[in-house]
C-alpha cells in the first residue's frame, strides 16, 4: 500500500498538479500580458494584425487591476494548457462572444468555435471571442486560435479556498444541482498560450481598453449609417434601379443597395464576376446608381467555382477540401489573397462598388471544411476556421484603404482582433428577442451586430422588428428571399417611414458615437451592465420544482437581456410582437400584459425620448407604448444632436443643419464629432470634436452653445439650433 | 512566384498530405486490426478489459471484408490522427452510438462524447460508441478513449474520385446545400490510434462479430427479465415492503424493486451506507423481501460524501475536482476500486442486494468534472469521462462474479467494450418516440437501453409507453419522483396488467434471445436495418422550399425509426399517445390518422401476434389497433416459446411448462436456451440448447417436437405444448 501511494504521488508530480505562477508584464498602461509554455505564433490577434491604439490607452484613467494576478494559475495537463482565474462571491461575468440567449456567463460552459448560431449558447457562434469582462471591472483575453473550452464558475476543485457547503439532497430543500464555484477554468488544446489582462476601473473601461488594444472600433463612412435594402437574390440591374427609384418616389431613405448572389454568373460556389445577363453593363449600372446617391454592396462567399476566371490561378493555394464544390482559398498564403483581391478590385471595386457582404465564413459544419482539412500555409483547419472571417474582412478592407475610401459591409463571423474592421455580423436565426440579446452581447466582445429585418408574419412583427433595427449598427431590410420592401405592410408603412426617417435624423448622434467607438473604445450599442448605476441582479430561480420536469432542480439566472443603450444617452427597450415563451431553461423576457413591458432604469432620472417627459429614476417601470412607438428613454442631461430627415446621408463636404436636443434637468456637455465622412484622413488627424455646452442662464432659461471646429479642421455643420425637450 | 510554389509544396510534404497506407492484420476470422502512429495504451477496450469470444467468432460464416482496406487512409495532421474510410453510392451508415432521433448516420457530423442526451444527435450521448456498420455489411471500430470527431459522408476532398457535380445555385433548382460525399472522416486528437474492422457478410453479422469481439452481449439472470418497479426516492423499508405486497395483492408481476437515493444516509454526494431512520435493519429488510420473491436494486452515484465512512480512505485516490461536493474516485487506481468495492460488498451485496442503478456517470458538463481535471492515475479527464461508466459497471459486476451470482442493473452511460456488462442505459429525456429510436440504435453499438415509464399526462400515454417498455431489455416503472404504480391510471389498469403478464409469458423467448446475444452476438432488440429483406429507403426530402424558413434548402433523410425487432421473430410497432411534430429538421413518424400508424414489413409474410392472422408481406401497411393493443407482428415460421403468466420469474431449479406458439405457413426450427438462470455456470458449459421442430405431418396437420436437454445439462422445462396460431 505504501509503495502505491508513493507511485501515485510521483504521478501527481509528473502530471504537474502544482501550477506555475505566471510572469505578467504591463505592456501598456492597464494592459498586462503573460506567455505560458510555447504558444503557436499564429493567434487571433496575429491573424488580425492588431495595432494597439497606444495614445488612447495612455489617456485613460490610470488604475490597478482589480484581479489578483497571483491567483491566476496555469499548468500543462495531458499536453494541454489549463488556465484558472479566480471569482469572487457576487461577481458576474460577461462576454465570451456573441451569445444570443444569455448575458450572464457565470455558470456557463462553452467551447468557443466559429459557427452559425445553433439556438443554444454553447460557444458555437458567429463571434466566439475568448474575451470576458467582470462586474468587478477587469477583462481577460485568451489570445489563442484553437477551440477553447471554458468553465465559467462551474467547476469545484478539492483545493478551493471557498468550497461550497455539502448538503444532503434526500432531505435538505436548499440542495442545489450546481454548487458554488469560485473559478473560471479554460482548456487551451496547445503547448502554450498568451493571455492579456485589461484594467477598469469600470467594466466599460475594461471593454474600452480591450477595444483600443485591438486598434479601436471601426468608424463607418457616414453613408454606412444610413438605410440599406438588400434586394431579391435574382434581381437584374434594371430591377435594382427600379427599386432605388421606388424608394425615392415613396420618400424612404436609402443609402446603399445590397445585391445578393444573382449578381454573380454562378454562386455557391462563386465566380466573383458579374452575370452578363442580369448585369450587362456593371460599370454603367454602378455609376448610374451612385449618381442617384445609392451605393452598391455585393454579397459573396469566398469559395471559388471551377467556372471562375481565377480558379486555375488560385487552386494551388487552396485547402484539401471543397465547400459547395468550390475551392477554399488559404488567405494565410499571400498568393491566395493577391489573386482574390485582384479580381475584386478589377471587376468590382474599381468600378465603384462600395463594399461586400461576406457570407459563409461562420459555419455550419456541414458546409465548411472539416477539422481534418489541410491548408497550404500549414495553419491548421481549426485555426483557419477561427480566423477566416477576419482574414476575409481584412483583405477587402485593405482594398478600400488603398483607395483611401471607407467601406461598410456585412459578415457572418468575427473574432478577437476584428474590432476595427468595418463589418457588421448578421445571421439566419431570426428570433427578434434573441437578436436583441445578441446586440447587447456584441458590446462585450468588440463586434457589431445587426438585428436585421427580413420578412414577418404580421404587420405588428414587421414594425416591431423595424423599430429596433433602427437603433443598431446597420439599419437594414434583407429581402434576399422575400423581396419585402419597407412599405410592404401597408397598414404600418407610415410608422416604418417615421423610424427610417428617425434613423437619418439621428445620424449626427450615431456618427459621433461611432467615433467614440473608434477613438475611445466605447461600444455604440451596449449592455445595461456597462452603464453606471445599473443594478445587477445575480439572483437564480428554480423555474419548476417538479422532478419530472426538472430532475436536477436546475435554476436559471435572472438577467436583463431585452434593453440596451444606444450611444451615450439613449436607452432602447424593444417591443416583441409575439411574447412567446423562450427555450426551456431560459428566463422569459420582462413582459407583463400584451402591448406592455417592463424597463429597468439605471440610477438617475430618465426622460421619454419623444416627449421629454420624466419617466422615473433607478427603478423598474412598466410601459405601454402603443404600436407606433418603440420605448426609448434619455438620461438626465442627455444631448442628442440631430439633423433633418433626408433620403441620403450627407456627402463629403456637404453642410448640414443640426438641432441639438436636450433632456432632463442637468446641464450638459457633449463633444460632436466631424470629419469628411468618407476617407481615412481622420487617421491623420483630419477630424474635429466640437464642444456643445447646455446650461441655464441667469434667468433660469436653458441655453446652448457649440464651439468652432478649429482652424483647418472638418466642419460640415451649418446652422445649429437647440431644443429643450423637458419642460420645467 | 515559382519559389513560393516550391515552398508551399514543401509545406504540403511536411504536413503530410500524402496519407500512409495502413498495415492490417486479421487477428480473428473476419476481424482486422491496424495500429497507426503511437496510440495511448489506455483505450476503450483496454479499460473494459475485453476478452473476445474467439470460439464463437470462428464459428461464423467465413467471409471477405466488403470494404477495400487499401482505400482506408491515415495521416498525422497538425499533431492529430486523421482517418478516412470510403463510402459508395447508396451505402448507408448506422451506429456511432446511442442516437435518439436519427438512424441513418450518413450525412451527420458528431463529436463522440459521453454525456446526457441534450435533444440533438451531435455525438453527445449516453453511449457515444465509436463503432459504425454499413448497409454493405462491414463494421468499423475506432478504439480510442478521446473525444472523436466524425464527418460521416459530409466532407468533400479536392482529390475525391467521386466528386459531386458543380451547380449554380442562382438558377439550378437541383442545387443542394450538401454536395455528395464519398468519405467518412475521423479526427482522433492523439498521436496514434487502433482501428478494427469487422466483416459481415450482412450488416447484422458485422454487429455480431463486434459484439463477440467484445465478449458477447450480457446474459441477465432470469429474474432480470421480469418486471421491476423503482419506488419513490424517500421510501422507507416499510413502504417498500408495502409496495411489494400491493403488487402481489393486485396480481401484478414484480421481480425486483429499485430503491432510489433515500436508502442512503446522504445523497448527491453519497455515503454508500443505509439511512438508519428509513432502513433500521437493512439485512432483515433485504432478506424479508427476498423471501417474498422480490429482490432489491440500489440507486447510487459514485461521488463520495465527506460524511461517508470511506471518505478518508478513498480521498487520496480521487480527482482534482468534486462533483456535488463529493470526491471522484479514480477507478483506474486499484485502491479506489478496492475501497469502494469493499464498502458495497460489506454493506449491501453480502446482505443480499441484487444489483445497482449507477447514476450520473454520463454528464452533463455542469455536474461532472471538467476536462481540465487531473486524476491520480494520470489518465486524462477526457479519457476518464469516456470510460468511467465501464469502470463502474465492471467494478460492481466483478463483485457479483466473485459470488457466482448474476446481477442486472441500470446505468447512465456505456461505451465500446461494455457489451457484456449486465446494465441497461436509461435517462431523463422522456420522449416516447425518441426512446424507441434509441432502442433501435442501441442494437448498432452493443448496448442495452430501456424506454422506461415514469409518469404520464394521460391514461393513453401511460398505456402506450407501458406497452412498448414491455418489449425492451428492462420492463420497468421508474417512480422515483412520481410514485406512480402500474395501476395508477385506473381506466387502463387492466390493459397494463395484460402487458405486464405478457412480459412474463414471453420470458422463455426473451431469455433465449438474450442467450443468443451472449453466445452469438445478436442484439435481442434491434433495428429493422439489421433484418434480412428490409427495404432501405435512402431518399432525402426538402421539408420546406421557403428560403425564409430554410435558407440552405436543407434536406432530411427518410428513415425508419419507429419500429423494431424483438428477438428473432417479433416486429414491434409502438403507438405514441401524442403524435406531435418532431424537432425541426426531423422526419415525422410514420403516422396517418390519430390511432393509426404505418408499418413497414420486410420481405416474406407477416402475421398478427395476437391472432395469428396474415397481415401482409414486404409492404407498408396501416394499422389501427385500438388502445388495448400495441401492434406486434410475427415473421412467417416464427416460433415463440411462452410460459404462463406469473408474478415472479422462475427461480433456479424451478420447472416451468412451455407453450410453443407457431405462426404462418413455413415449417420452423428454434433452439430454446436453458441454464440455471442465476449463476455464471453457463460460462463453464452448464447450459442447454433444445431443438424445437415444427412441421406438417403427412395429414397436413402442424406438429411440434422438442429435443431433450442432454445428459447433465440444465433442464427447467416441464410440459411442452404447441399452439399453431395461423389457421390454414
Amino acid at each position: 500500500m505504501k509503495k502505491s501511494f508513493i507511485l501515485i504521488f510521483l504521478i501527481f508530480l509528473v502530471t504537474g498538479l502544482h501550477a506555475q505562477i505566471l510572469q505578467w508584464h504591463e505592456i501598456l498602461p492597464g494592459v498586462w500580458k503573460t506567455v505560458y509554455g510555447k504558444p503557436d505564433p499564429y493567434t487571433l490577434l496575429s491573424a488580425a494584425e492588431v495595432k494597439p491604439n497606444q495614445t488612447a490607452i495612455e489617456k485613460m484613467v490610470k488604475t490597478d487591476l482589480l484581479l489578483e494576478k497571483g491567483d491566476i494559475k496555469a499548468e500543462m495537463v495531458n499536453g494541454k494548457v489549463y488556465l484558472r482565474f479566480p471569482l469572487e462571491r457576487g461577481e458576474q461575468i460577461f462576454g465570451f462572444g456573441l451569445n444570443f440567449q444569455t448575458v450572464h456567463q457565470r455558470g456557463r460552459i462553452l467551447t468557443l468555435h466559429v459557427d452559425h448560431y445553433g439556438s443554444s449558447d454553447n460557444g458555437r457562434t458567429h463571434a466566439p471571442v475568448p474575451f470576458y469582462v467582470s462586474s468587478r471591472g477587469y477583462g481577460v483575453l485568451i489570445n489563442s486560435a484553437e477551440y477553447l473550452s471554458v468553465w465559467v464558475g462551474t467547476g469545484v476543485r478539492k483545493d478551493s479556498k471557498n468550497p461550497p457547503e455539502v448538503k444532503d439532497r434526500n432531505t435538505d430543500r436548499t440542495w442545489s444541482s450546481r454548487p458554488y464555484s469560485d473559478i473560471v477554468e479554460v482548456l487551451v488544446p496547445a503547448d502554450g498560450v498568451e493571455v492579456l489582462l485589461f484594467a477598469g476601473p469600470t467594466t466599460l473601461d475594461a471593454v474600452r481598453r480591450y477595444n483600443l488594444y485591438c486598434g479601436g472600433g471601426c468608424l463607418p463612412p457616414r453613408w454606412g449609417l444610413g438605410f440599406t435594402q438588400r434586394v431579391h437574390r435574382l434581381f437584374s440591374a434594371d430591377q435594382a434601379l427600379e427599386e432605388a427609384l421606388e424608394f425615392e418616389k415613396r420618400g424612404f431613405p436609402l443609402d446603399f443597395i445590397g445585391l445578393e448572389p444573382g449578381w454573380q454568373s454562378r454562386s455557391y460556389p462563386c465566380t466573383f464576376e458579374w452575370d452578363k445577363g442580369r448585369y450587362p453593363d456593371p460599370a454603367g449600372f454602378v455609376k448610374n446608381m451612385k449618381e442617384k446617391g445609392v451605393r452598391i454592396n455585393l454579397w459573396t462567399n469566398p469559395y471559388v467555382s471551377p467556372e471562375s476566371p481565377i480558379f486555375k490561378a488560385i487552386e494551388p493555394y487552396t485547402g484539401s477540401h471543397t465547400v459547395w464544390c468550390g475551392v477554399v482559398p488559404d488567405f494565410n498564403v499571400f498568393q491566395a489573397r493577391e489573386i482574390m483581391a485582384a479580381q475584386l478590385k478589377k471587376d468590382q471595386i474599381d468600378i465603384g462598388v462600395s463594399g461586400y457582404k461576406i457570407d459563409e465564413v461562420d459555419g455550419g459544419d456541414h458546409y465548411l471544411w472539416p477539422d481534418v482539412a489541410v491548408f497550404p500555409s500549414g495553419i491548421s483547419a481549426i485555426k483557419t476556421r477561427q480566423t477566416y472571417c477576419v482574414l476575409a474582412m481584412k483583405m477587402t478592407d485593405d482594398l478600400y484603404r488603398q483607395r483611401n475610401e471607407r467601406t461598410f459591409g456585412l459578415v457572418r463571423a468575427n473574432n478577437a482582433g476584428g474590432n476595427n474592421l468595418p463589418y457588421v455580423i448578421y445571421n439566419d436565426y431570426y428570433s427578434h428577442p434573441d437578436f436583441i440579446t445578441a446586440l447587447i452581447n456584441s458590446s462585450f466582445c468588440g463586434v457589431l451586430w445587426t438585428p436585421e429585418v427580413r420578412s414577418s408574419n404580421s404587420s405588428e412583427e414587421w414594425l416591431r422588428r423595424f423599430q429596433s433595427n433602427i437603433f443598431s449598427p446597420m439599419a437594414m431590410i434583407n429581402a434576399w428571399s422575400s423581396g419585402t420592401k419597407p412599405w410592404s405592410f401597408e397598414d404600418v408603412s407610415e410608422q416604418v417611414k417615421f423610424y427610417a426617417n428617425l434613423r437619418m435624423e439621428l445620424l449626427p448622434y450615431f456618427y459621433t458615437e461611432f467615433a467614440k467607438y473608434h477613438f475611445e473604445g466605447t461600444p455604440p450599442f451596449r449592455a445595461m451592465a456597462l452603464e453606471p448605476g445599473f443594478r445587477h441582479d445575480n439572483g437564480m430561480e428554480v423555474r419548476s420544482q417538479s422532478l419530472e420536469d426538472n430532475p436536477y432542480l436546475e435554476a436559471v439566472s435572472r438577467e436583463c437581456k431585452d434593453q440596451y443603450m444606444a450611444g451615450e444617452y439613449l436607452l432602447v427597450a424593444p417591443m416583441f410582437a409575439e411574447q412567446t415563451s423562450r427555450n426551456a431553461g431560459q428566463v422569459s423576457r420582462n413582459t407583463t400584459e400584451p402591448g406592455s413591458r417592463k424597463v429597468l432604469l439605471p440610477k438617475g432620472k430618465w426622460y421619454d425620448f419623444y416627449t421629454g417627459e420624466y419617466v422615473g429614476e433607478g427603478q423598474e417601470i412598466t410601459v405601454t407604448p402603443g404600436l407606433d412607438r418603440i420605448p426609448v428613454f434619455v438620461k438626465d442631461g442627455g444631448v442628442i444632436p440631430m439633423m433633418e430627415a433626408r433620403l441620403r446621408a450627407p456627402a463629403k463636404g456637404e453642410k448640414i443643419n443640426i438641432e441639438v436636443r436636450h433632456y432632463g434637468e442637468k446641464p450638459a456637455r457633449y463633444m460632436l464629432y466631424d470629419d469628411d465622412g468618407e476617407t481615412f484622413d481622420y487617421e491623420k488627424g483630419d477630424y474635429s470634436w466640437r464642444e456643445i455646452i447646455i446650461a441655464k442662464n441667469k434667468k433660469g432659461q436653458w441655453e446652448g452653445a457649440i464651439s468652432k471646429a478649429g482652424k483647418g479642421k472638418p466642419d460640415n455643420v451649418g446652422k445649429v439650433t437647440f431644443k429643450f425637450m423637458t419642460k420645467d
